[in-house]
């Protein structure tokens, strides 16, 4: 059973309306069959993926149309109802679900593709599409949507954008920031800001959209994305290699991206407590053992005898300088799939090993591990485990810590140390899960108050009686 | 002589005060000798590059550090002194000088490195570097900029940003949405906001420095960048192409999208008026005549021997497929400057011949050369000229007129056809020159009336007294 998020960690409720019965036959009349009351049904769009938090809502509404999001938003700005906007429900920091009675407006119906053009690359769809989804559509006509994740097989593009979702091939695609060419977004009061440009190119004024991409679903509701598809490529390889330290780690990946240069499509690590951890629980095999870190090294190409002759050739490099060990490679769709599944799943993994506490940190890349190790020395036998994993190319770590149960106590002791670590080398405590409800209160470690204070404006100019997902990103304005 | 950009238009000037002698005395004692008052001095700063609007500032102060900055504008924000932020005074829609007597702030001699780091392949540095300078900085530790334009020599990194500024390697290396990682900003009351983060992902709050890309000094004053720099390609290889006509450069693009794939930096077109005018104004000489139209491809690789394979293919499919007739081929640096030279050269060639009315905008490729047709159909022997050149991968065209000297009721046959043939193809009226002071009053051919009154809070948010580049981007607030 998953504690409420309210009796955990002790937030008052704001004051809100409370659901009145005419409230619910209103959004029956509305949209009948899409209002959700049932409180086991509702179940699971109450607590997180991580199982970490719990809200206690007892309304979801699933609109199909941008126009029911406006009159759901309309109505509850009226009546000052809170509101929780719900893709997925995969996001890592409490973001995606109520902490309160907040009526979760869930995107799942909102799924239907608008526009695919061939020949820009350019598809327009509706928030509610899911991300693997897109790329199978995508696949059919030659493209492929511009990021992976592992949990592609149930997030949302509307949640990808509004959290700015990184992932896998952040290296090679870049971020989100520039890939969303165009938004369609309700605003608090349920005005539609239609942003839905389908254009490469557009300085026509300020890039509006770009305040919502990463806002978390406080400032306005995704509702529709267009998004700049790159073209599917001929060839994919994989290499999945074994080194003795992290400055190998560290090594390997800045000859990579000098000899791989532009087909380099992926590089991440992980340590082998992940690994371990992905055996055990998963019963996954790795074909490459024994080595205290793993890199992943994907190339993405249009000519596969090129891609092959470029990867063979950092392969000598890094072997016969004894930076890499041990490793594999792979060029099939299957072993593939099978060794990115062990550095897709480590997430899964650690979800098996107990209570997770997730810390998501940017860091020069240099530094990297260290907040691993000095963690680890840190917590000592009170943790079960503590390992590192990431995104390697983009300086991202993923440091996670295992307990049998959640424990206080522990909390206190990796908090907050492990941001007073990362402001000290000028890192960011989230590089790409957002701060959502559990990482507010430290935006200030990656953040100086003026901007705090401007983001507090921002949000009181949008949405000035703060129905839109509270509790969530900002501090409360002092 | 410049017609006073008053005259011409008759904007009436805002009610900003008069620049005092204390006021004088104020900024001489704070930054002695680097004060300019002399009229003839301060003349190439009131007047712009294409020698279309004139200002008549009595001022320009020449800032070192983001704390002068500070200092000068909570000075005029006090004092509620208009102010002209200015970088290398190379925009293209008069947004970078006054319109009537604002101060001119230039970030001339904020010109320092601060930082570059070669394992991130991130830079920072203040507003005034230079974007060839900086070029030349990183090619020398193995990077380049993430963007490359015509005016690379004069302009100003800080005003690229402010501007959005797109270029001829977007295609490959994306937006500056997505290339800058960090800003410093000062506010138009002197409060400095430090977005200067040198990280590839932090998702810690709304991205406030995306406000700023873009709004060409209208909300904020750049003073320093970080940006992420790409490797130096190992092998640059350029391909210059005659084409029969538009349909066939359209192919040409589609097929050197799928062939030359992840090494394909950047693919431009022009047509035979712009070869005609680079050839008559500026003596250049193309290897290529002949044909109607011309496309210009550049590859960037890590592997000279399979980009040029994959060139090879390319070329060998487009020739016997009859999608090109004639071409050239270069992979030395000076042959590939002069090709270069062709194409970069035709705004300068245009200034050469008369008074140039311009517009820059985004279409659906299919698309972009019909509005050509059509406008060179309209005007018939009232233009001199009516040429068509631009950025074939991004859907972005520069379409140019010129005539003898200005005429109102010329610009009357252009305008608002111009806009309102874009707006029926849901195209931007300015898909990288921004709006500045001369499409302003055009926005709403691209964005939605909700969408200019959310700009138009923003601006007022961030500036309420209306000190930054007044009379720019967005039209008065009803």
């Amino acid at each position: 059973e998953v504690t409420l998020t309210r009796e955990r960690y002790r937030v008052p409720r704001l004051p809100f309306s409370r659901l009145s019965d005419s409230d619910l036959a209103f959004f029956e009349r509305m949209m009948p069959g899409r209002v959700v009351t049932d409180p086991e049904e509702l179940k699971p769009f109450n607590v997180d993926w991580l199982k970490s938090v719990q809200g206690c809502s007892k309304l979801m509404l699933k609109p199909q149309t941008t126009a029911e999001v406006s009159q759901i938003l309309r109505y509850c700005y009226e009546r000052n109802l809170a509101v929780n906007p719900q893709g997925g429900n995969t996001g890592l920091v409490g973001g995606s679900v109520p902490v309160f009675d907040e009526i979760i407006l869930s995107t799942f119906l909102m799924n239907q593709i608008i526009s695919f053009d061939k020949v820009s690359g350019i598809l327009v769809c509706q928030a509610g599409c899911i991300l693997e989804k897109l790329n199978e559509y995508l696949e059919e006509q030659g493209f492929v949507m511009p990021l992976d994740l592992g949990a592609k097989g149930s997030c949302h593009i509307g949640g990808n954008v509004a959290t700015n979702a990184g992932g896998l091939q952040l290296l090679r695609y870049g971020s989100l920031r520039g890939t969303v060419l165009g938004l369609e977004v309700v605003l608090a009061d349920g005005s539609a800001l239609d942003c839905l440009t389908s254009l490469r190119k557009d300085n026509t004024g300020y890039d509006l959209k770009q305040l919502f991409i990463g806002s978390e679903g406080t400032l306005g509701v995704i509702t529709a994305v267009s998004i700049l598809c790159p073209q599917k490529p001929q060839a994919v390889n994989l290499a999945f290699l074994g080194c003795q330290n992290f400055s190998k780690v560290l090594e390997t990946f800045t000859t990579c991206r000098a000899m791989l240069g532009e087909i380099l499509s992926a590089c991440e690590f992980m340590d082998e407590k992940c690994m371990e951890l992905v055996e055990r629980h998963l019963k996954l095999s790795s074909p490459v053992t024994g080595s205290p870190f793993y890199v992943l090294i994907e190339t993405s190409g249009s000519n596969s005898t090129h891609d092959k002759e470029k990867l063979n050739n950092f392969l000598e490099q890094v072997m016969t300088s004894g930076l890499v060990t041990d490793g594999t490679v792979a060029t099939d769709d299957k072993k593939i799939k099978t060794l990115w599944s062990l550095r897709e799943r480590i997430t899964e993994a650690l979800t098996h090993d107990g209570y997770v506490y997730k810390y998501d940190i940017s860091l020069p890349v240099g530094k990297l591990y260290d907040l691993v190790t000095d963690m680890r020395a840190r917590l000592g036998q009170s943790a079960k485990n503590v390992v590192g994993y990431g995104h390697l190319g983009d300086g991202n770590l993923h440091l996670n810590i295992t307990t049998e149960s959640y424990s206080h106590s522990l909390l206190d002791a990796i908090e907050p140390f492990v941001y007073e670590w990362t402001a000290r080398y000028k890192g960011s405590i989230s590089a790409e899960h957002g701060l959502g409800f559990k990482k507010k209160q430290f935006i200030q470690y990656s953040k100086p108050s003026e901007a705090v204070v401007l983001m507090q404006r921002f949000k009181a100019m949008l949405d000035p009686k703060g129905i839109l997902n509270p509790y969530k990103v900002l501090p409360a304005s002092s």
